[in-house]
């Protein structure tokens, strides 16, 4: 797949020596002047400092610099934490010339670790030197952790006369992960786009994207994403045609959700990809947390595991959802295109050995239908299955 | 274990043939006349009728019969299921001589699939002639879904000159289960006591027991406690000395606390049993949704599995808890006695060697002071290991 610099954006990658293996696990990202950054990050109350310093700051500046590191969270660090980041920030102020409010700082990693600062200190010279329009690809490998895969996706749409380009990465091993669920999510777009609406519109790409995937409510200590503009287009956003308006703000959104769907396929011993979709409910939020208690079982994602059509164990999940619907009389389960539930019961036409089969396919659907509204949600989640196990009860013998 | 008898209680246990290999399955339970029963119902929606007959009935009468079944929950059976208890109901009515309204129905085991009528009422005559009052351990058998171990409690204790009688049985397998971690509890005693107190003690029982293991919210379709008191002491529980009635209250709170561990400790795939204990918070509640935030975490589950002293994954877990304390710089975090986490980091006194040797127990302890109030709640749960994947990808062989 190709990947479409940003105009405005530079980037550089290096090893700091984070990981006892050698790989990328150091980054920095320049933005050109001009831009605007937003930022939507974990609302975890044990977060870590970076998290707490990047919000201040993209509050009271415009961001010329961001440090993404993997391999060490810095949470749970307590003041050193604090002090470590001021340390590295200050090296690179100083050596970039921007001020310490410009910089935002990512990291992801082992947690309750003091971050070694040193060596990102003595990185960041050769990261300013470094520095390149084409370095997306070492990136989107530098923030990886668990993950088996990285995540990037780029795409240049044409918009009138003008050429319009979005590149994105993401890191994140899905359902439910080591070291609290680290999503780390940067997207760069050069269309022009004023910084109210840009916050706006990032706030609900997230809402459909990274907040549709099923992480089992463990939002970890350092989730960050970040949307650039490099406001470079002719053609403001505002002053798109309706149609434009749309095309773009969709092939946005296209972004996003390929981004969060990659972090699901890269689950932690994820063997199947799920798509949860719940229609016809009274609510919005009521199809999303439907969605969310199916997407979130345990008994669900083992039987799914199993390749096992115990849609009992999807029922009970609805049941326990306070939708103020008390009677689920009207709802109807499919697995595929398999009714399995419907006016209270199993449906007639119901045939196990054909959902059997079904269920051996790698992409699953779950479709519930409410038939009480006009709301709906898809949530997008993994099986659970002996390799998530594994991975999480080893995950520590990484660093040790 | 002695198990005592409870004078107005009579028991009877048959293999009705609902299960491939010959177990018991199916249990009568005949309650004296003069008895108050009390009961608390799943709050799953998609609930068995067996649940729904059971609390309308007990509205309307003093129930003189339970019958109790496993290997088939009756849910998700439309209104086939509920035909299916009025036909068994009828045929009990009918030979005992007791209304229909005095019959209470609990069903446990595979869902979804429709109940064998003809086998309960073919059972019924055998079950009517063999009821004996000595036979709480056969019930205790005959309730059994996937647990590994029959679950009874029973205690003699002396109040003044009487000695009164508590016995309990229960099944489930704990945090979370197959089948819809369907939980049944049994308790009855001869203290005299008035049915608004008995229904308001249970109601506080099984919020400090069965509503204190994790279940990870997966109530299921079917969980039913019922509390009966056969009246049959000479002093009433209100009439007793202070002393007396905290007595009486402290033994029957042990019964449901020993049969919630029980639950736990027959947990699927459990290798540890945990207890978590959180002090000091602003609200009892908060206590509770704290605890229960990291029992239900997979990533400390996997981690006291691997015991592996990830103590950040539940620094997390409490950070993901919105308990308006905003501020972690309070919290105390300890793995058994050791103190890990204090003033935001982790403590100068942790050692990770000692907390790794102590996680090799079977018994551990984690325990969290939020030093911002006086409430505190405990949980009790288990680890999570690939024999509960096993387990629960394999439920549905058990049946076909």
């Amino acid at each position: 797949m190709k990947i479409y610099p940003i105009n405005g954006i530079k980037l550089s990658s290096v090893f700091s020596g984070m990981y006892k293996k050698k790989r990328l696990d150091l980054s920095i990202v320049e933005i050109g002047s001009g831009s605007s950054v937003s930022g939507v990050f974990t609302k975890n109350k044990a977060r870590s400092d970076a998290v707490n310093i990047s919000q201040n700051n993209l509050k009271k500046a415009n961001p010329k610099y961001l440090v993404v590191n993997s391999g060490n969270a810095n949470s749970g660090t307590g003041e050193n934490g604090y002090k470590d980041i001021i340390k590295y920030s200050k090296k690179l102020s100083k050596d970039s010339g921007c001020n310490m409010k410009d910089i935002l700082v990512f990291s992801t990693g082992i947690i309750g670790e003091r971050i070694n600062a040193n060596k990102i200190i003595k990185s960041i010279p050769s990261l300013l030197k470094n520095l390149n329009k084409d370095k997306w690809l070492d990136f989107s490998y530098s923030i990886l952790t668990t993950d088996k895969i990285n995540k990037v996706v780029s795409k240049r749409i044409k918009l009138g006369s003008e050429l319009v380009t979005i590149t994105g990465v993401a890191k994140g091993s899905g359902m439910i992960r080591p070291n609290m669920a680290t999503m780390l999510s940067f997207v760069a777009t050069d269309m022009k786009i004023d910084k109210t609406s840009l916050s706006k519109m990032h706030k609900n790409l997230s809402e459909k994207s990274y907040n549709m995937i099923s992480v089992d409510g463990e939002t970890s200590t350092n989730d960050s994403s970040v949307l650039i503009t490099t406001n470079n287009t002719k053609t403001s956003y505002k002053k798109l045609s309706l149609k434009n308006k749309k095309y773009f703000y969709e092939s946005l959104e296209s972004i996003y959700i390929e981004l969060a769907k990659k972090i699901v396929k890269d689950g932690e011993g994820a063997t199947k990809f799920v798509t949860i979709n719940v229609s016809k409910t009274n609510s919005s939020n009521n199809a999303k947390y439907i969605a969310m208690s199916i997407a979130n079982s345990p008994l669900v994602k083992t039987a799914l595991f199993a390749e096992d059509p115990n849609w009992g164990r999807i029922l009970s999940a609805i049941g326990n959802i306070d939708t103020k619907v008390k009677d689920l009389s009207k709802v109807e389960i499919y697995i595929g295109n398999f009714l399995v539930f419907k006016n209270n019961k199993v449906s007639n036409k119901y045939k196990e050995n054909k959902v059997k089969k079904y269920l051996k396919n790698k992409n699953i659907e779950i479709n519930v239908n409410y038939n009480t509204g006009k709301y709906k949600a898809t949530v997008w989640t993994t099986d659970l299955s002996y390799e998530y196990i594994k991975i999480n009860a080893e995950y520590r013998t990484w660093f040790k």
